[in-house]
């Protein structure tokens, strides 16, 4: 990848993000025709659909040799595989369940990685007109101003964001509830948004320290994670080991320190791979 | 209370709110001084002290015989009392954790109650720069938009905003991690924000059906309560009893059905009054 192909992907993703940002708001605050997918708490809507639809038409018609991992196309079949050519990385609505809810946190996460890494991130939320964006060695931003990750190392004096939805399958939220539990008694508190790509990017502006979870996908963390990175923070597996796009599970934190104290503190299950 | 007071303490209310709002947004960016107050978890700032003696300062000028309830000067011993007077019950700074963090969802809650009724509320988050208002028997209203609470009453389909914060009392802890596991397994997800009048205020705009909270203050729900009625809402103690402003607990609902829905499901807890 060139630098101006760089800057050609980056200026492309932050025009169809905010585009595709008019879509999700003028969604917002209708009735939603909502389906579920794999069980009651995985929605998709008329919304999430014609975004994606949207996303993935407008980069075809410029990049037409470029290639996809989208939440909803993976929904109807299509094969979840990143190889080293320029790829786009589509969650169309994350945070689903905030949408449907007009709960206000909800975002387009848009990432186009290349021989296997991020190079181009863009996170906007329309609803509260917040708009992450990152190019790799170019830093990370929050409409326009620059973001640092916060000078915290220490767990008893941070925030920890992550998402304590009920997983179906018992053993899996046995491990997610003491995850939880000794997580909320060692540090300053949790926060919990309803959106894996947001809480990533409130790690990102420094407003929270760390942010973990198990059962996210590709396109929840596939831009807040050079987001993160660029703004000064790790992102990692939960086991210590590197950051795995497509296993499920994600940790970040400001710094190295804190991720080893979340790492020495936090169990693991695996999910499927995407 | 005369329709023309109602209306001058409004404006009042709003007018110094806004200038509060500079006050703690001219703070969140900076190094703050913090100090402990009971636990380590219960933190001051600062700028919570700068802004609740610059409001009852303004107030006292212009209303010299209104009473005052702050969380602050209560916890430097003023008497936390309410009387038939017009009394301006205030909270400098709501989500200190988040203003200490520099994570955005913090306000300034301001209420006056009147023979007993709170009768104008203003809850400011200067950040997003999201101002939410009521006045009694006149609406509510985020950013002068008239708001109105969910039309779901199954808690199977809610959003649920509570805090998960660490209480140092092991059987008060207990009791509200059982809580927020049933919560979890009835309702389609947990949100905690970190700021109980914003939660509330999250339930009067139909972003979320319900919110509760063991350990709140009076200086918490007292402009919060007044917007979720005007919205629609219900507003009452967990026990499903009336909504008692000094007991330190609150249910908020979009909905009777949906309240009783949780009143069978919660245990509760009692802490000291206010």
């Amino acid at each position: 990848m060139s630098a101006e192909e760089q800057q050609q992907w980056f200026d492309f993703a932050l025009d169809i993000a905010k585009r595709a940002g008019l879509v999700i708001k003028d969604g917002f605050e209708k009735t939603k025709t909502i389906e579920m997918k794999d069980n009651p708490r995985d929605l998709v809507t008329d919304t999430d659909k014609a975004v994606e639809a949207l996303v993935i038409g407008e980069i075809s018609k410029t990049f037409p040799d470029h290639k996809f991992i989208g939440e909803e196309s993976t929904a109807a079949g299509a094969k979840c595989e990143l190889t080293d050519s320029p790829t786009w990385i589509i969650d169309p609505v994350d945070g689903t369940m905030n949408f449907v809810h007009s709960f206000p946190y909800t975002c387009i996460s848009l990432a186009v990685w290349c021989e296997q890494q991020p190079c181009v991130a863009v996170v906007h939320n329309p609803i509260l007109d917040l708009t992450y964006t990152a190019r790799k060695d170019h830093g990370a931003f929050l409409n326009g101003k620059k973001l640092s990750v916060s000078l915290k190392d220490d767990l008893s004096q941070s925030l920890v964001m992550t998402e304590l939805w009920c997983r179906p399958d018992p053993a899996k939220m046995a491990v997610a509830t003491a995850n939880a539990m000794k997580v909320i008694k060692k540090c300053h508190g949790p926060r919990c948004m309803g959106s894996a790509a947001l809480n990533m990017c409130h790690v990102a502006q420094g407003a929270a320290e760390v942010y973990y979870e198990i059962g996210i996908h590709a396109w929840d963390t596939a831009a807040a994670s050079l987001i993160v990175r660029e703004a000064g923070g790790v992102v990692m597996d939960m086991t210590g080991g590197p950051y795995d796009l497509m296993n499920r599970r994600v940790l970040c934190a400001a710094n190295l320190k804190l991720a080893q104290q979340m790492v020495e503190l936090l169990e693991v299950y695996d999910e499927d791979r995407d």
